[in-house]
């Protein structure tokens, strides 16, 4: 199992600090939450049905034809190597890098030959390739690809009978830049998921865009009731609210760009970012991860390349804490930064 | 995909009566669902954590020294033939027969031959099996095997290299017949399941139950956060409830008796049962499946063999109605068997 933001259990013990008092900071889900509404006793009581409409609003949000509904994009990240294992083809997999690491380990666990690309490689190395998997935004560097350059890439792919896979778990506060209206196309399958955006990470709902033969094979792959009832219910309403969306869109953006400041002003400029994260990259970010995690704000380390991210504070007392702990970081006192020596 | 009891939008549409004038006796769930407590709303929100306790609750409440939670126990019968089919050995798995079919088509999806078996027949073929799955109490049969037999059955396929497999759905109501308890043992994986004692088959959380090592690659090949958090806390306080989960098994096995006698008393005896369903194989099944269905009652019919199962109603108006339908009933009028007649 790889390691994740988001584990402050662990990080309660081993910085002796109780629970409750962490700010977590080490996620990219919206701090602000689509608010729960009731939910039916029923729809923990009885197996959930496919027939509830969920799909269809689904691709009224995400502007697609068809779609799967799965147990969090992480379900599809699982299963999409193991269903082209089924061919028992060899493949060539290209897959962006740094991105989220779960990608990678997935399609080496299930037998492929992965290429760790850099965003400024793909294109002189795409011919070689029969998969490329692309994130976007790119989590943690924020890199954006254009729509435009990316069906390109998958006009390219699809000439010698390839697949490009793009993970848009982080689209939604840009809907104009998703490849789901696209994916009635053969060899285009475009990963979404409610966890971020929505603040839903706890409910395991994401949503896989494909030509319809290709999310019938992952259906039947996957099996009868990935998703729980209640998830099912929260699902549908929270696509359906246009309101909140919007609210949520204007609101993110300015704090991801609060953030982006803060950080700057404090000496630590991001890298790259979304609305939901900044990102920077230091030689230092050992050291400010435990320097953070000592006044109980936990951040998410890499370590290729030596960076933190940072996810959105929830109120104005944590966004304090973040400002104060910036104020007081010290770059000097702390020499014990081996994993950025080694990797960074 | 199959088909499978509980789609009561299927049933509404197709003898066109409003949904919620049926009553659902096509599933083996406990109508007497677990009562919701309060979700906190960061259950929902943050990313579920594997440290909340769920894995040490199970253990205790099932009796087993290690368990896997998954996404219900179809998580597991989609995944375990997969992990068995990684080793790209083939194996002879014989699989009790009539039994949940979800097991024996996720078997031959992942390329291995499968051997229906009658309980009686099992003995005889076992030396020529690697793989030998049960499902304990069966479904929908009821049919009961010992520990005691299971167990040597166990002993004697792992001296082959074999494994043993149960499915124990059905078995909260008779916990001392589990072998979960001897899940520490090489080859041997039980399955359990929160939905149907429990009544929550909407939370989509089951286990698994085998040795580590065992447990750790099928974790791998799941990947991380399979159970939405609402779900986990859910089934942390309901594995807990000791005065509920003893409240339910004299209740169940009172309601379940109920049953079986009002069906014999319309002359239709069940052939076998557990304490959430009765089930009776019938050449009629069919037909009385039909004549329910128009009076809005929902039970799950079977053509190999013929056959009905019976699920508990949830109240005394639901017992009054299917005492009616059952009292209607009419075997001469209905000319067309025609499942029944071909498969029975």
């Amino acid at each position: 199992m790889l390691e994740h933001g988001g584990n402050l259990h662990h990080a309660a013990q081993r910085y002796g600090i109780p629970l409750q008092q962490w700010i977590d900071l080490s996620t990219g889900l919206n701090p602000q939450a689509w608010p729960m509404p009731d939910i039916p006793a029923s729809a923990w009581q009885r197996l959930p049905e496919d027939d509830d409409g969920l799909d269809k609003v689904a691709q009224h949000y995400y502007a697609a034809a068809s779609c799967l509904p799965v147990a969090g994009s992480q379900a599809a990240i699982q299963a999409l190597p193991q269903l082209f294992a089924l061919n028992r083809t060899q493949l060539r997999v290209g897959i962006l890098s740094p991105a989220y690491a779960e990608h990678a380990y997935a399609w080496r666990r299930a037998g492929f030959k992965v290429v760790p690309l850099a965003a400024d490689e793909i294109e002189t190395q795409l011919n070689q390739l029969d998969v490329l998997l692309i994130v976007n935004p790119n989590n943690p560097t924020g890199y954006r690809f254009e729509p435009a350059q990316l069906l390109r890439w998958h006009q390219q792919l699809v000439a010698r009978g390839g697949s490009l896979i793009v993970d848009e778990a982080f689209m939604d506060s840009t809907p104009e830049k998703s490849l789901a209206t696209y994916t009635d196309q053969k060899g285009l399958v475009v990963l979404r998921s409610l966890g971020k955006f929505f603040g839903l990470a706890g409910a395991r709902v994401g949503f896989v865009f494909a030509e319809p033969d290709f999310l019938h094979r992952l259906a039947d792959f996957l099996g009868p009731w990935p998703i729980s009832g209640p998830s099912r219910v929260i699902a549908i309403a929270a696509l359906q609210d246009r309101d909140w969306q919007a609210r949520a869109r204007k609101g993110l953006q300015q704090q991801s760009q609060r953030l982006a400041r803060l950080l700057t002003d404090k000496g630590l400029p991001p890298t790259g970012g979304t609305a939901l994260f900044q990102w920077a990259e230091t030689a230092h970010a050992e050291s400010i991860h435990r320097q953070f995690a000592r006044q109980a704000i936990l951040t998410r380390l890499f370590t290729q390349p030596c960076s933190l991210r940072f996810g959105l504070p929830a109120d104005e007392q944590q966004w304090q804490r973040l400002e104060k702990a910036l104020t007081e970081l010290n770059y000097m006192n702390d020499c014990s930064d081996a994993l950025c020596e080694v990797a960074g």
